[in-house]
């Protein structure tokens, strides 16, 4: 199989000012195709540092590709460097000329200016990468056998070209292996106790199979990873460990799948042809949003309502005025007052409501901090259940939207009299 | 100034199942402290690639910091292998066996089982951090005037640690330079036109600052970076080019601070005491979430409704159905309508309306995936705004909540008769 190195470029990445996703999805769409990164190095705007890493990653692995450090501005330094490290000499590529031209009479509809031009100048021994979605051209060199690409850092320009351009290419060039994963999802155990469960399981495992735990937010993901050069055999031999460990988390299990709470839950509304509705307080949003943010979100989530103030509460979904008084806003009465309110007013088949105290303030002694209740339910039926949280406000987000669609999916998978898991 | 370099260990980090939002916290933080992280780089759970990373990473600077494979499942191994690499031998910390009880007695009330006990062994030649937020502890090790620190991966874990210990410590064992950066954000031009206009202003910046230019979403973020070893000096350096660059850029800033569109809004609105509504279509609920992620979101936010379905802008807003089944729900009309229902429903002062097509299905010949009408307004004057994005369904939800987060901020200026640019 063949090993890859990805370096990222840029100072921004270096300071913390922007979070490096373009590795994330890089690594996974190249594991995909039958290629495994075996390092991720990040270096700033300088030359040596950028020189070093990209010679030492050649030694590493037959195929380095970087990201980052080919803007039109004179920040950009990775230009030059790619030119005098492979010997060549900057001309215009007439190809990438015509896409900037492009860009600029069609789409931009504004003059080109020489900054502009210049990025269609490249290294005269690469090959240009067409870029279709921007000016910066991708260059692609090749020396004693190394394969090294560069692109632009700007994330939805580099996935382009790493589709339509640069992975075929690599899987005609280089040998790729069959990688499979088989992901599951367990909620409401901790990873320790996970652990003893599957420990004889993980003991017997072969050894062409690797399992990892991925803990997030209250939830553990188990991984297992197996790698060969027959696509069935592979899949079968790690098919039936998969099943095997589906058994041994039975309980808690959510999902067999590599996909996110949310996604769990719009399936299986979508093949019951149930609609949701979210009443959101606390999160502000961020429900609806986790609902909405993948295609087809119109087959299965109706509408919802941010009730943020105490007004907002009252107006858009009914709660009454005394009641908010008396309680306040964090109790069971208010996330069902909600709910009800909510269901009425959009005629969803089920509904969340959540009302809590993400902090970092607005904790009493009798609610701190992390204080959050969570309604679920339909016209027939509401459930309700208090959760404590910790630490930090975003992270309350998250905890707060995940458990209440746990919770969601648990009262749509009894209401329905399916089995407690279904994939 | 001390560099550092981070090694962030874990298989999920190469196969692409997790972004790697460590890094770039833990740079932010160094940063500010007065350190230069020079690299980053990235390692699978594999032995000889930790190994020699750390090998690596110790030969190039003084400070390395691992975060990652502390968990206390099987697939981790940082720690015996630290244990090795430095010569030491396993024993049971005190400290972290009194934290991992008290986790388990106190917090969990669950009885702690031997594999937890276990993760109080730590090599015998390191000190202990101790990990308030979980059972993993934190290890320091010195070898040759270099500094090792691992870190559990979970992020808020690892926060703890830094803020408490490890930021601290390191502070007063190397020398940290004043490291100042300064940011603005510009919208509605692009990098190089941007680039054009301060030429004059890169070419004539002194060595110590340097220029960074940072696109997103359409906007463009501008940095200027000064280092020194005395705080006011490299402070009044840099204040002043910042000033000139604030002016040349006058027409298009959006705010002299590092901070995203969403804070510019939300500080403009808690400074006038104003409230905000939104009503959102295609983009679910995001710009609730982005106006409501920060602390203090309920001094200017008030509350909104996600009208996702046809029938939720009728129930919810009060949108005509008649209006909908003759022009569709993405249109001039419908977004005025649901603002108008809005500002009604939740009488807040000002409110977003949003209604488009993001993709990957929806489009049409004469409303194409990326088609996006915006409503922005108040109850005496809303004004509406077509745009056109492309490409894929995230970034246009992205692309459209900036949008109107921007053209809220610009009518909301005019309406208070305020400067267009106020910092």
């Amino acid at each position: 199989m063949s090993n890859i190195s990805i370096i990222t470029i840029g100072d921004e990445l270096l300071i913390g000012q922007v979070v490096d996703t373009n590795s994330a999805w890089m690594a996974q769409e190249l594991n995909k195709a039958g290629f495994r990164v075996t390092r991720r190095v990040a270096v700033g705007d300088v030359w040596e540092d950028i020189w070093k890493a990209l010679d030492e990653e050649c030694q590493r692995n037959d195929i380095v590709l970087l990201t980052g450090g080919l803007g039109p501005t004179a920040d950009d330094i990775t230009k030059p460097l790619l030119c005098e490290y492979f010997g060549g000499k900057l001309v215009v590529s007439q190809i990438a000329l015509d896409n900037v031209t492009h860009i600029f009479e069609q789409i931009l509809k504004r003059p080109m200016i020489e900054r502009n031009r210049k990025q269609a100048e490249v290294p005269d021994n690469c090959k240009v990468i067409p870029n279709r979605r921007g000016t910066a051209p991708g260059m692609w060199f090749e020396k004693n056998g190394k394969v090294v690409v560069s692109m632009p850092g700007v994330p939805h320009e580099m996935k382009g070209m790493m589709e339509t351009d640069v992975i075929p290419a690599l899987q005609q060039q280089f040998p790729s292996q069959h990688i499979v994963h088989k992901t599951l999802l367990t909620a409401g155990i901790g990873e320790s106790f996970l652990a003893e469960i599957i420990e004889a399981f993980e003991q017997a495992l072969p050894d062409s199979i690797k399992l990892a735990y991925l803990p997030q937010y209250g939830m553990v993901r188990l991984r297992l990873t197996a790698t060969g050069a027959q696509k069935d055999s592979v899949e079968q031999l790690v098919q039936e460990q998969f099943e095997q460990l589906q058994q041994l988390v039975q309980p808690y299990l959510v999902t067999d799948r590599d996909e996110p709470m949310q996604m769990v839950v719009s399936r299986l509304l979508k093949d019951h042809h149930k609609k949701i509705a979210t009443a959101e307080s606390c999160t502000g949003g961020y429900i609806a949003h986790l609902l909405t943010v993948n295609p087809g979100a119109s087959e299965c989530y109706e509408g919802g309502v941010v009730s943020y103030s105490y007004a907002s509460k009252e107006r858009l979904l009914g709660v009454v005025a005394a009641l908010l008084q008396e309680k306040g806003a964090v109790c069971e009465e208010v996330v069902r007052a909600m709910l009800t309110g909510l269901l009425q007013s959009t005629g969803a088949d089920y509904g969340i409501a959540v009302s809590g105290i993400m902090g970092p303030d607005g904790g009493t002694a009798e609610k701190p901090v992390g204080t959050v209740w969570i309604a679920v339910g339909s016209v027939t039926k509401i459930e309700a259940e208090k959760m404590q949280f910790r630490f930090d406000r975003q992270r309350n987000i998250e905890l707060t939207a995940t458990n209440a669609l746990n919770l969601m999916r648990k009262f749509i998978l009894r209401d329905l009299e399916l089995p407690l898991q279904v994939g």
